[in-house]
């Protein structure tokens, strides 16, 4: 019976019945954010929701079922499995943020849809690659929200106050938003020399995050050079090798 | 007669006048946006404009009559015929939109010049390859503003309204234009924990743009590199192959 | 003499001797800005700043009359000429305009340091490629100033009262600084539909900024790589074709 | 017993021993940012971080010691030199910067990392080939920052007031932060032609800024290509030479 629960859950069919589940859901719990059409048929809808929850706890239960421990070993399993999870976790009053989560069910078009699955896990390869570019900005991030804090918490608490507000600020600056008009021009009119700071932080956060996009395009460069240009340039160079061997040869019989 | 026409249509000369026509359509266009000059001589420039346009559209009615279905079947054609159509549209009063997508004909420049056309066309061919991370970024944005919506439009109805208001307002946070002084510092005084909300929001749409430009730029570099050198390595290595099959065969029939 | 001057001219101790007037020149202009140092050694200021351009003038003519109608054939010559030229053109009265163009005689640096040479002469290299993407953005600026002055020069005639003002303002928005707190969104109150023109402006415009970045990238990688690789493979496939084209001369005498 | 010393510090548990005190010493120098901690165990705080101080400044002895000059010649050690030595330059009250500057020592785990390390080293690296371009863009820099200081100090001293101001000013424009309607915008309503000041100014820094990255990208895809194709390449062209060598000799042997 597990076997055909299995094979019952990778036809196409049901997979697309899955896909259209998740579309529909899509739209449902967009009509939720209305409030004009949750006062008419708010429990309709809200029916409807409960009910695509529930397709997709089956469907997951299914798989468990039908896969066992398995099941977990993937990756995407895991994900669908946490997203729908978390829809089930009983929000109470004022829990807002727990019923927006519930929104990330909709990601499981994404493990779905094999190619926004392919975009998704090309995303993911690119990243270890990039880890100690990473960690060099997490040091960088941290002794400047260090010093930054030693140095502007007293005259500007509201920005740099403790080192979680002056993370915050910093990754502002680093993404160059009002870093000079709203932060740094107002900050030099307490601390003059305060652009020694900031100026240099942002040259080398900048550059490293520019290293990062130059190292993401040499990756996918060479990938992509590996995978085109071989296959004719080994088979010339595999033919080239072979045509001198047979002349070797033959020069090594006849002489 | 058909064919008369279509030659005439084909010769430079008559592709140069209606360039010269569409560059003349530009500076009226431009003069129509002048109080000064349209209190003065409104008339003429508004006669001008009739000018330019009927000459489009019988120009236009020409290629149809000489081309028949075929004219609909090239992009470039439909492009010219819809943007000209446009125009006709009678424009009732307060239809300023509609005036205004009358400049639109000034476009037709595009279709009539091969540089900028063959530009086009390079843009153009370059969306495909990126369709799903557009996709993936759809569906991203659609569950951030489903979310944006259930979480702040209470408390910031202007701008995460409806889902609307809230893509239009992630759209501006994608591009970093006042993202965090004006929009997410005044949201985290009401809820503190925003940044957890938007700081991934930033960092996934741009990480995912970066995608979109490395994928962009690789692709460009296959096309160059396959186009480029490959013309001088194939008559090379067609040259290699070629003397080692004749020595081969020297030394076969020697043997 | 005419040659003994263009000896003199080419001398490394001249060359050298000119840059150091123009670093001179650069601490002098430099200072000028200062109204301190002007209260107190104005006069001398301005002597040794008319000394310097005394100097410019004299070598310049020394070049003209050593190479005669040669002279202006060079661009750099000819960029050399203008911008110490405009240090002549008398300034009257409030005409802080030109005497600041005065201060691109220290541009002059770079015509004479062959490293900075080498660095324009590359960008400018750069741009005949990108001269039909320069053309299309042309294309584009002017439709949308058309139609965003149409549109909003009634409501917001600052903004975009003329085709001047609409053009520095898209050009402003396509930096994305303040496109939406500072335009779109004060726009959107009077028209809720301009994000349907704003937004699209945003996508091509930037689009078209990428693809020009990414035909730089695929150019500079294909000088890169022409320049590089090959002097390497062509010594080797010259080598491999010159000993086939031995073995099968051998095999032909031998036969 | 300076080579057990040399053995001993070249040891990974000693070298893991100082990463875990760097660690240590950032946590306990988080910590001290925070006024609730320091009031209650200041002491402590202040203890532990002169005990980490000792840690380094006893290894860099050990260091000097068992190295002797040698110590100075790796641009490492220098490092870690002048960030231990600035933590013991006495600060008296009010020199919070000296006190924040101690806060470098945490740059230590880059010098003990070798990933870290091999990151910076590699950003280093990307740096010379750039040091023509930075040039040209300090010029830029400069003559820009002359020509504003004389055409708007008068008008807006706190932006333009002196080289200082005016060259701040112009690499916050540079950044494209608030350029438009931060500056340019209220500058244009004195000054209403100010705009052919900072337009071209923007398009010229902005497109070298691109060309600096397109440079980077051109040197390290040159890198990555270099290393990994000719490993195999080379390998073939070799063995092909050397077959048609052997196949040359054989023949001229047997003629």
């Amino acid at each position: 019976m597990r076997a055909q629960l299995a094979a019952f859950l990778d036809r196409p069919l049901t997979r697309y019945t899955i896909m259209g589940v998740i579309l529909f859901n899509a739209v449902i719990l967009g009509l939720e954010t209305s409030p004009a059409v949750m006062s008419r048929v708010g429990g309709i809808i809200t029916f409807l929701d409960g009910l695509c929850l529930a397709i997709f706890a089956a469907e997951i239960a299914a798989k468990i079922y039908a896969r066992g421990a398995r099941f977990f070993r993937s990756g995407w399993n895991l994900f669908d499995f946490v997203i729908v999870a978390v829809s089930f976790v009983p929000a109470g009053q004022g829990f807002a943020v727990l019923r927006a989560l519930r929104i990330l069910r909709l990601l499981r078009v994404v493990s779905v849809a094999p190619t926004l699955r392919r975009v998704v896990e090309g995303f993911l390869s690119a990243l270890p690659g990039m880890g100690s570019v990473f960690l060099l900005m997490g040091v960088i991030f941290y002794i400047a929200s260090v010093m930054a804090t030693k140095l502007f918490s007293q005259t500007f608490p509201e920005w740099f106050g403790d080192l979680g507000a002056s993370a915050y600020t910093l990754f502002q600056i680093m993404t160059l938003e009002s870093w000079s008009m709203g932060i740094v021009r107002p900050v030099m009119e307490a601390h003059p020399d305060a652009w020694l700071f900031f100026v240099p932080f942002i040259l080398v956060t900048t550059f490293a995050v520019v290293n990062l996009v130059v190292g993401l395009i040499v990756n996918s460069m060479q990938d992509a050079h590996a995978e085109e240009s071989n296959a004719a340039t080994d088979s010339y160079r595999d033919d080239v090798l072979a045509r001198l061997e047979r002349i070797e040869k033959g020069l090594k019989e006849r002489g």
